[in-house]
């Protein structure tokens, strides 16, 4: 799912560039004799990795940050070194963002609030119809400026900025992203059939680990810990 | 401006397949394990060109068709072949659009008629949920099907494919067409200011070609043409 | 060993496709105009990776398939998207293998039977004169339809799909082999060179896992298990 | 017909080079820590510049000669300079075919003999089990140990080189062959059933020029040459 | 020539932005994490085009500006778009010389002055540091503070920019340079050698525009003109 | 580090060359019709690896050698196999080194001298003019006929062949070194200004590492044996 949301980002930062939709009216690649636009991505993990080798393949100048040099390496050896590599530190992000007529937000940390990597007085230094895709906005978002929308309402501008901020990103590719996910979860469907319900779990730790609630009991560490309720190993409710 | 339109056309022709538009909620490059998206470009011109280097870059399957086997070669060459090209002809032409997520039109005939290439029977038998970008909708468009549209209202859909037929394209993206447009246009602009007029025509026969009426006599023969009325030459009325 | 058969699986494929050997008569890479022949290949590990690059090199339009979606990210990645990459599951492996001009097998697991990927009737549906060539030969093939041959009458046909199912491919090109083979066994032999038999065994173990018997005892467990004798473990051999 | 003879040639050498036909056994693209083969390409016209982008995308070490450097640099400048790009003349010749394990005859001139770039003492002092393919040998070849061969017997050895000198090689491969050729012939089929003979040629000057003979009269001016036979000119047999 | 300068042009340019030569010590390609440089190529002719090749190889960031939009987009296709173009005006001129690490000169009008497209307060705005290679040095240079330099002394500081501005740059290949030229001269050489002098120069209009004087008198053109001296054309000469 | 002076080899490999280094005076790319220059790259290591991607990217003829396959492997795929990996061996190098227009030696073994790959014979019989680059230079030279020289004389000739043995080479770019160094050692600055000292050093383990000497105690114990001096843990002085 994170990289279908990285690929997505480029194609929805695109359409938010558009004149209509309140943007600096500029297309990613530019043209023959005219500057392509300046795409920024924060953060090299399978999301920015996704959104860099689009925005690449569209023609966009593009800087990526991130503090994991090995992610940097590896994204600049596969695309030829046709973008720009970058520490994420304050002062990179800020030079970038503010330069940048887009913005591609993919700061995420499994299980935790997204880091507010974007200020508010950063966006305001941004040009005049930029824009900013938020692809953390599930994990609260990386900007100070970013606040959820959907497929209805998609976009809002602050600051002069063009912010698409959709949760769910992927299910506006319903297509693609099903068999993206049939693809991952498929196996453990055919294990539950074949072997049923507890056997399946009893024998395939990753599917035992998705188990919230079992007779009444939280079988999910996380789930009690959020609620504040008694939690019971996922092994004692499946052998019982 | 060819140029622009064509680099336009996936853009939007993206967005268009997204779910919320009607589309069959496809990602163009698909992702790891899930099928792109198939890309069928009509013409190789400029504009074709243009639109497959976008789309290959996207990660999509583009198969591209001309008449003009040098357009061919030339745009597999660049693109280190990484696509189907195709004789355009109507047994390809049927074949490839009935198998396609997106059909890009960018058969443009200087000063012509753009010709009908897509009946409507062939978009009746296009996939539900496809989308058809019709460049060449200043021409007349090349769908039995197309009709035009505008910047509010882009799409609508017609046998089941969402048809984005928006007339003057590149306006949607005017910082780079104004430069696009500048690049070409400002040294007629220098000659004017240096030399006055009708001087810089005198010595510019292609900014005299530019000349449509002066002294209430018209002197483009086209339009005289059009208006079924008399056409003074240009090196006449600038010579007096 | 698994890299050079990858890489020959896609010229042998080629020269099978060729007319006088019973194909049809497709080039892989197609022509300007022409379309080029789909290549599908089973198995993203080490060989279907080679295969993979060979066969986008030499222009065909490819698709893989694998049940690990990192290998799949990664042919993905450094061949710059440009081939499909699929999930292996029945529905998939069926779709294309029917599809396809040229079916790569390249199912390789260690020291496993290669599992019957392509059923007899999945065969009798592909193209007449399409063509297979089974890599996995070697630990009995990936297709109901395969039997192992030689360099001399290396292709049989059956249900009009020509096969190759040579056995120990990268004989065919001893050349680049021996080099390649050497080039693990190198410091092997320079080891045993220098320090004697068994000395050389007791400081190396990836060495000692070679040796089979010695003084009458079989110290190799693969090997003894299969003939149902006792088994001496290695170290008691060469420190005696 | 030219660029599928060139994309054939590599595929066929490749096949020389394996064992069981007297080649080197030496894999095109080499393996990893194994040198590729060196393939050599005499002449980058269509044919010459379609076997270099083959050959190079196999992975092999290729260099291409010509007496033309701008023909040089479109094969340098779409292959990203990946390959070697040389003056054809008599010292280079002879040093690149003498170094080479593949060579490609590609020395096309359109309606006269090919030149003989490769005399039998090059040949002799060639690698043993090198392979050479004649793609010129339809206009007398370009070595002079070639020798026409057919589909059935398509190589033979000669200084312990593998020749392959099959003429009209395309018919190895007629299905692509059929449709390239159809993509050029159409049109004509077209305008000889829609407007009937000799109408059609009348109104369509690269067809006249087709035309052979016409009432018992030779209208093509090289066939009455080489027969020496009196030649009338299509458009007289046309008028009339 | 053209091409050989304007690939020496970067490797000469990246040695010039070391530290110990007085440049800003920045590394064309920059490193993961690290700005690669920007480098300004001015004119997308034979000589910028391969400068552009080879500055893209090394990984810098580069922009390329020329009046000619063919030679532009050419560039850009051949590339596959990672870099800017940029259509050569006043104002992009400005803007990315005073932007950029490296300027690259290769403003190479044939015949004539290069025109002086750096005014000298344009390299006052230049970084400290950044560095300047004028391959149109030999026409007199494209910039204010171009001024010719050889071998020995090859650099000079100038409102704090490193120049470059040897003369017969490809003179510090001459193993390269020597077989380019050789390979543009030897078919006239032979001519001679074989034909004799005059005969040689009467078959061949390109080597006989080649002879400046003959028996006393002036048979060029152009050198005729620039001594005010009269001048006889060369098939007069030759024929007597 | 290791990066940046794989990059900088082949920039300063490419000077070395130049005529009035002493160099053979070929360009490394090469031009249309002439032979590019051939690179040997010793170590596929970071270093290695970044000289290669350069190298390529200028046009060179590259090949690259280790005694690890899976390094091999990665940088064939990253850059399209477009040169040639070889098993690092005796007759490898040799057969390389001889033939090399350039050497880069990238042997780095952490912590360890590096080994002396390069005899002062194979130096003798390599070309005269030639170059070699040794970025091992710090650990000792990895070629008999290396000894360290500075940025004031950073050359010297010795069996004709020119030697570039700069110790410390990042400090001629240290503009980008410095960024590249900040990248790896701001975080620690930031811990130890926000924790002070010792505490910054308790909590996090790399940074403890660091630490040589502490309240006149060694703390490190390499630098402690290299003196033969008594060492005390770091962990014993920071916690008292």
């Amino acid at each position: 799912m994170s990289e279908i949301a990285g690929r997505l980002s480029i194609q929805v930062g695109a359409w938010c560039l558009q004149a209509e939709n309140g943007g600096r009216g500029i297309l990613l690649g530019g043209a023959s004799g005219v500057r392509p636009a300046k795409v920024v991505i924060l953060g090299a993990g399978m999301s920015g990795a996704a959104a860099c080798q689009v925005a690449t393949g569209m023609g966009a100048y593009v800087s990526i940050l991130d503090v994991n040099p090995t992610k940097l390496r590896y994204v600049h050896d596969i695309l030829g070194g046709h973008m720009t590599t970058l520490m994420s530190n304050r002062a990179n992000v800020e030079e970038e963002v503010v330069d940048a007529d887009l913005v591609i937000g993919s700061v995420l940390i499994p299980g935790a609030q997204a880091p507010k990597l974007i200020s508010r007085s950063m966006v305001k230094r941004m040009k005049s119809g930029a824009a900013f895709v938020d692809i953390s906005i599930d994990q609260g978002g990386c900007a100070e400026t970013s606040r959820p929308t959907n497929h209805h309402a998609p976009i809002y501008i602050e600051e002069d900025v063009v912010h698409y901020c959709v949760t769910n990103m992927p299910a506006i590719v319903p297509n693609t992203s099903t068999y993206a996910l049939t693809n991952s979860t498929l196996t453990y469907g055919l294990q539950l059939a074949n072997r049923g319900f507890p056997q399946a779990l009893a024998r395939d730790k990753a599917l035992a680990k998705g188990l919230n609630t079992y007779n009444g009991k939280i079988t999910h560490e996380g789930v009690a810990n959020a609620f504040n309720l008694p939690w019971t190993p996922v092994e004692e409710v499946i052998r019982s």
